[in-house]
């Protein structure tokens, strides 16, 4: 099912003539969608030798809301939170996954994936294509409690995945654990309580060798 | 990261000990969900050239139901149908994904699902556990506008996938239209016009000799 990424993935197989308008953009859309299952990230899942794709991540996050949502600091909606980290990575489609140890990458995150927005919630029909934009500028902008919360969990799975990996994306060559707390800090802007757990965890793998002590290695 | 599966994930690794009571029966079960991205189904992706797993569906059916639920014929709300779609899957972990088609592995899937449940669920804290677990009783037993669009959606997104792939597991052998009519008929409990889609493609599969017509298969 080789494909043209220029083009939505959907035109590849054309739905019958019987599928127009509305529906048939927003199936446009859900069809290219799956493109999400295929962008890797750079964390190594916990329960295989492989590396974690977006869709896999986004999934993560939504569990993670509905089981520790309690520890938000402040009241949150939790199925708002659920719909923000849902879409959160989509733009990823097109402009890729950033590195968080990346700084070259991150320069250019925004303007990529600005761009990105524009292209993929164009396929859905205008009014709802703004909505769903707004949730993932929401999730960007970090001005609401929903959004700060999904933000939190965003940066707590991979602390996790690297801790059942003893070490994964901390062993990158020139990330020190001095680069692993400054991009973890967000963490503390949703909860207190998960902002502990990422410290405990990192200084325990500090001691243990599995990240690199010293200061910002990029 | 191989690990015994008669044991929980995170016990191949144990958190430090500063991370005691709810928050480590939490995590436990997190890292545990983890092995639900390594749990195949049978759907081909639309993007790449490799089965789909259960933590790539779940998230595909959230946002489908954020695009799609406009189509639900009765009221729902949608971020609990979103929660609903999240957890649905989970006791696949241990139970394993039951191929639609497969009616000697359907007979004994409630069986091993709720055995599953039992074990999974009970990582977490007792009365979060329960909650989780009504959620995927909630789903199973349809009893409500948000369960029947959930399953809807859980229906649809393996026909769209199936039209993208031209033909899918619909091609498996001993699957004719009318088995994949009767395993698809569910999808007009949540929505009139979402039925009509899989008609329509199912219909027009069948036309362009991607689906064998017959009588039921098996």
């Amino acid at each position: 099912m080789a494909s043209d990424p220029e083009r939505p993935l959907a035109e590849s197989n054309p739905f019958p003539a019987a599928v127009a308008g509305r529906l048939r953009e927003q199936l446009t859309f859900l069809v290219e969608a799956d493109r999400l299952k295929t962008v890797l990230r750079r964390s190594p899942l916990a329960a295989a030798d492989r590396r974690e794709n977006d869709a896999e991540h986004s999934w993560h996050l939504a569990l993670m809301a509905t089981v520790l949502a309690e520890y938000s600091d402040e009241p949150i909606e939790v199925g708002h939170v659920v719909q923000l980290v849902v879409v959160h990575d989509l733009v990823e489609i097109y402009a890729g996954d950033t590195f968080l140890y990346d700084d070259a990458m991150t320069a250019t995150q925004a303007a990529r994936e600005t761009a990105a927005a524009g292209r993929l919630f164009g396929l859905l029909p205008a009014g709802q294509g703004a909505r769903l934009r707004a949730l993932w500028e929401e999730f960007e902008a970090r001005q609401t409690p929903e959004a700060r919360f999904a933000r939190t969990l965003d940066r707590l799975e991979p602390t996790l995945l690297n801790w059942m990996a003893r070490g994964g994306t901390w062993q990158t060559p020139g990330v020190t654990t001095a680069d692993v707390r400054a991009r973890t800090a967000v963490i503390a802007d949703g909860s207190a309580a998960l902002a502990e757990l990422a410290r405990v965890l990192i200084d325990e793998s500090e001691r243990r060798g599995w990240a690199r002590p010293g200061p910002p290695g990029q």
